[in-house]
C-alpha cells in the first residue's frame, strides 16, 4: 500500500548545479521539467535563491539566482500541476531580493541553515511565509553537532510557525540507526509540523536511508534524477518512485529523461560513489577534501587520504 | 559495539570472475588474497569448484575450478589466519571431484542451490561435510518462490546436518522489509543453524540490507572489493568493515589494493550501478536481460527495455 501523503521533490538542479556552477543549457532544464511533470513529482527545486551582491553571473549560471524570467523561459506554456521550489542559504540572500509570491513562479522556499544559524533561519523563513510562499527549513549537518545544540535549535523551531522541517544528513554518515533515532527526535520535539529528509550517496545510503525516513513517518522526500548531486550525489528518483508505488507516479519519462541528459551528462561529469567520498563519509567529514580529490588529474593515494583526515581529527 | 560473532567473506574473486570468466591474472588473486589476509577478512572465497568435464579451460580462468595446484600459486609461502572457501553449484560438478579436506588447502564449501534443487544441495553439502569441510547452503532466487515452497525447503534444511544457511538476494530485488521479514522466518525454521546474507546492488541497497540483516542477528556476511560482482555488484567490503567496527578489522589494505587493482579494471569491465540493472531489480528479475543490454554497444531504449520487460511479465 502506499502512503498518498508523501510528496516527493526533486532537486537535480539545485543539488546537481553544485558540480557545474548551474551551468546547464536550458534545454536540459526544460526536459528536466517536462519530464519531472509527466512522472507526478510533485515538487522540482530549480535553483537557488541567491543575491547578485554576493555571487557573479560570469562564474554562476542562471539555477543559482532562479531570476522570474529565467524561470519563465522553462515554465511558459506548459501547463503543469508540479509546484516550483527554490532554496535559500542564510547570508546568501537579502530578504528584499525574494519578490512577493503573487509576482512569482516559485510555489515555495527551502531555507538551509546550520543549526548555530537556527535564529537566522526561522527569521528568513518566517519572511517567506509573509510574502505567501510554501516554506521549509532544511537544518544542515546534524551529524556534527552536539545533541543538546541540535535539541535547542529543534526547540526553536517548535515555537516557530515554520510548518515543515527537514532531516539532512548532509555528510552521508548515517546509517539506519541515526535515521531512526533523529526521526523520532524530531517527531517529539517538533510537534504538528511535517518532516521531510534529504540524504547524500557517501556509503551507498541515500536510498536506503530515504526509505528508512519513510518508514519511519516522514512524508517529505528530496530525490534527484540518477542520483545526481554535489560529490556522491543524492537518493535518486528512479528508485524512490519505484519504491512509492503510488498509482500517481510514471516512471517512463524518468527513464527517457535519464537516457536523453544525464547518462551522457555523467560521462563528462562525476558524480556518484567514489572512494573519496566514502572515506569522507565513514569519517563524518564535508566532502570537500573529497571533490579535491576527485577533481585532482590523479586520484591521491587513498590509504594516505584516508590516514590524514583520520590523523587529522583528533585534537584532545 | 562491534559484535565479535561476525565473520566476513570477501568473493571478489568468484562473484566478480561472472563478469569475465575468472581471467584474473595471478598477480590480481594474490593482492586480493594478501590484502583481505592483512585486513582481518575472515574468509576468502576465490572462485568455484567446477567439473572440467562441464566446463573448458580455454573459456574459464583457473577460478572456476579452484585446482589444489592454483590455490597454491597464491598462498604458498604467505602465512594467514584467513580461510579459504569456494562456491560448488548444483550439476556443475561431480561429488567425486572434490578432494578430502586433507589433501586440500581450501577450508570451506558453500553449496549454492535453488529452492527446487535444495536436496540435491543438501545431499551435496552432506558429502562436503563428510570430506571435512566447513559446509554451507547458499538458497538463491528466493524472491521468486511460492513462499510455500521456500517453507518447505527451509524445513528440509532444518533437518540437514548442514550449520549455514544463506539468504540470498539473487536478483537485487529486496527492500529491508524483505531483509527483515525473510531474516525471521530462517531464524523460526531452523533452530541451532547460523544464517548468512548475500546482496546485490541493483537498487543501491546491497549493503544497506547487509546492515539490516546484521541487526536482524544475521552473523555470516559476504562482500566484495568495491562492490565487484556480476551486474550491479554486491555489497562493497570497504564499506561493511567500516560499519563493523571490530578492531580486528584493518581498513587500510583494502584502500590500497581498490586503487592499485580494482578501480583500474573497473575502467576495462563495467559492473555496478546502471539503469538496465535497477529495471531489472525493480521488477524482481534475473539480471541477464540487464547484462546484455549493457554489453551491447549501444544502451537500449531504456523506456522501452521497461516496457517490454513489464509486458513480458504477466500471463494470467
Amino acid at each position: 500500500m502506499y502512503r498518498p501523503q508523501i510528496k516527493v521533490l526533486d532537486c537535480t538542479v539545485r543539488d546537481g548545479g553544485l558540480i557545474n556552477q548551474w551551468q546547464f543549457t536550458d534545454e536540459f532544464v526544460k526536459k528536466v521539467f517536462v519530464a519531472l511533470s509527466n512522472s507526478g513529482v510533485d515538487y522540482m527545486e530549480i535553483g537557488y535563491k541567491s543575491s547578485e551582491k554576493y555571487f557573479s553571473r560570469k562564474e554562476n549560471g542562471a539555477w543559482k539566482f532562479c531570476s522570474e524570467d529565467d524561470i519563465r523561459k522553462i515554465t511558459d506554456g506548459f501547463e503543469t500541476k508540479m509546484k516550483l521550489s527554490a532554496m535559500a542559504d542564510i547570508g546568501r540572500i537579502e530578504p528584499e531580493d525574494i519578490p512577493n509570491k503573487k509576482d512569482s513562479v516559485l510555489d515555495m522556499i527551502r531555507v538551509a541553515c546550520y543549526v548555530k544559524e537556527v535564529d537566522k533561519g526561522i527569521s528568513l523563513a518566517h519572511h517567506c511565509m509573509e510574502k505567501g510562499y510554501e516554506t521549509t527549513i532544511n537544518l544542515m549537518a546534524v551529524s556534527k553537532v552536539l545533541e543538546k545544540d541540535l535539541d535547542d535549535a529543534l526547540d526553536d523551531l517548535s515555537k516557530s510557525s515554520v510548518p515543515v522541517v527537514y532531516l539532512v544528513d548532509s555528510f552521508g554518515a548515517m546509517y539506519s540507526e541515526q535515521i531512526h533515532f533523529l526521526a523520532k527526535k524530531y517527531f517529539e520535539a517538533l510537534p504538528g509540523k511535517e518532516l521531510g529528509i534529504h540524504t547524500h550517496n557517501n556509503q551507498q545510503l541515500a536510498f536506503a536511508n530515504t526509505v528508512e525516513a519513510i518508514i519511519a513517518g516522514i512524508n517529505r522526500i528530496d530525490a534527484t534524477l540518477y542520483g545526481m548531486g554535489r560529490g556522491a550525489g543524492n537518493c535518486p528518483l528512479e528508485l524512490l518512485l519505484s519504491f512509492l508505488k503510488n498509482p500517481k507516479f510514471d516512471i517512463r519519462p524518468i527513464f527517457e529523461v535519464i537516457q536523453d541528459m544525464l547518462i551522457p551528462l555523467k560521462s563528462e561529469m562525476e558524480w556518484g560513489y567514489h572512494i573519496p567520498y566514502m572515506i569522507t563519509g565513514i569519517l563524518n567529514e564535508h566532502p570537500r577534501s573529497g571533490m579535491k580529490a576527485m577533481a585532482a588529474e590523479k586520484l591521491p593515494d587513498l590509504k594516505k587520504f584516508y590516514e590524514d583526515l583520520v590523523d587529522g581529527t583528533p585534537l584532545e
